[in-house]
């Protein structure tokens, strides 16, 4: 069990890391353990907001998050359950390490902060509170079934975390397409991140008729502009009888990736019997997609999102640099962002 | 559309039965829909719990009933959403019905009934109030794409909906397990209706090993009597831990039938890379699943279990005809809630 962390483990003894109360995050390295220096944290959206919410900003959050890594060995928000992910550069790696990462690689860990052993040492001296980047010195211990990508040299920082964040979709995607043969593929909410990625890899593994399921007829110009559906409609996800009228004839696999309640149903109209349902969108209910397919008689495979695949980090990466239509995309949102 | 009952829906326009406000309950047969005369309602739980609570029983849990399938031309509780099924002996078929009955066939519905098309005409004078059971005369109308399943003369009527309650998942345990070749099963919860089926089933559709993990030795011992597995652990399916820990060596093929939360991350730990877990448990979380995999690094398939496999009822029923020992646990806990 040592390749999930378990002896890391100090409180309650015998549960996961991501479970544990506690954390011994010591910097000294085991045979199957990789050492990180850490350069900076990345709180999660609803770990920063809380803490701003109860501590403003400033010394007093600073102070709370350097108790929070200090009590638990790891920035884990007690309040929200949830963590982030750091970047940092490698400083050791076991002999019986199987991550493939070498002393000196830039690395941003795709794993969560949650079960992740960290230690500062500067008191988090250089970070202001104002924001969920913080900058920092310490160490962090990966396990051997941890998660790191070795961040690219010729992809910006901002871009390939962009990227690494979705890259699950692109990667089970082109599995279940390829398993598949040539199928029909609608992807439903085709221009975000993870849709657009999910195009370009649906294409690639050999999709026969590619289907965009857009809101808006400006997400819908964008994704005309980067060319990377065969047909692009515009419906309301959460409308099962406009998504199945928008789509006409049923594809054989539907990837879902719009993060809105309510989606399920529209999916499984719009999949024919027989086919194949990826939900990534981490707003997707349980039960209204087992209860939805079975009132509407649909003999559909309807698969969880696994975020998790392997080489999923390298084969994002390699989309967002050979396929310019999904990274203007990328860079489209990132300037839409910066200016709000 | 008309396979999914669109042309009933009386308010609002364009959605599917379930979602609508009312329905078109006329038991005028149009080509592709059947007609059944109705002998009994079967509530479901939830909403008789809901009804009494707000009603009490006798006369005014009655005419509530009444109401709301005058009102909606539909038995769909307003307050929880839930429906039931119903019992009742097909009238008239339509030439263009796909669902292969024939006037006369004693049927249960297998689709809900907050989506079923629903008149009663005897004013539900023979219900108490009492209980689930409704006895009631009147009409419903199945469509295209609704399923039903004839009752066999030679399994008694309680038995046969109990097995139907469950049905979809052997079938779809028996397509995972061949897809797999001879791979290692275990069924988490195998003492219950829907992992009994599935032990079965997999045994039937070729598992190599064959493991069930209950919570305790009284429901180990049953399933020892059984016959229905090659090894029998005990332990807590909510620690991941203790599942792993039990189960031992990591198998290919993981159903998840505890109908408790927290489960996910069990069934995770104990799957091998490249294997798949099935979801049947309506207690599952779609974000724990998704995340305890990301966090896990597993490479496992998730599958959302769809309560319809073509053939579903048919096969469980075989199931519980030529298997002794699941036939057993069945009537043992038949024999159990009636005395409690």
């Amino acid at each position: 069990m040592s390749a999930y962390g378990l002896h890391r483990v100090v409180a309650p003894v015998g549960v996961l890391p991501q479970q544990a109360d506690r954390l011994d995050a010591d910097p000294t390295l085991r045979p199957d353990e990789v050492i990180v220096d850490v350069e900076r944290l990345n709180l999660d959206a609803a770990s920063f907001r809380q803490l701003r919410e109860a501590h403003g900003t400033g010394p007093a959050i600073r102070d709370a998050v350097v108790k929070i890594i200090e009590e638990r060995g790891k920035m884990h928000n007690p309040v929200t359950g949830s963590g982030g992910m750091l970047l940092g550069t490698v400083r050791e790696v076991g002999q019986e390490s199987s991550l493939g990462l070498t002393p000196g690689d830039r690395i941003a860990t795709l794993v969560s902060l949650t079960l992740t052993p960290l230690r500062i040492t500067d008191g988090l001296a250089d970070w202001d509170g104002a924001g969920e980047q913080v900058p920092c010195a310490g160490t962090a211990v990966l396990f051997g079934r941890s998660i790191a990508a070795v961040l690219p040299d010729d992809i910006p920082d901002h871009l390939a975390l962009s990227v690494l964040d979705v890259c699950g979709a692109p990667a089970l995607t082109d599995r279940v397409v390829r398993r598949d043969g040539t199928p029909s593929v609608l992807v439903i909410g085709g221009g975000g991140k993870s849709g657009s990625l999910s195009l370009a890899a649906a294409r690639r593994a050999g999709a026969s008729r590619l289907v965009a399921l857009v809101p808006t007829e400006s997400e819908a110009q964008a994704l005309r502009d980067a060319g990377l559906a065969d047909e692009i409609v515009i419906a309301d996800a959460r409308d099962p009888v406009a998504v199945s009228k928008a789509v006409g004839g049923q594809v054989n696999v539907t990837v879902v990736c719009v993060d809105v309640p309510g989606c399920e149903h529209g999916a499984v109209l719009a999949t024919a019997d027989g086919g194949t349902i990826v939900f990534f969108s981490m707003a997707t209910s349980f039960q209204a997609a087992a209860l939805g397919a079975e009132g509407l008689a649909a003999d559909v495979e309807m698969i969880i999102g696994n975020g998790y695949v392997p080489g999923h980090a390298a084969y994002a990466l390699d989309l967002i640099r050979t396929e310019p239509g999904v990274r203007e995309l990328f860079e489209a949102r990132e300037r839409q962002t910066a200016r709000t």
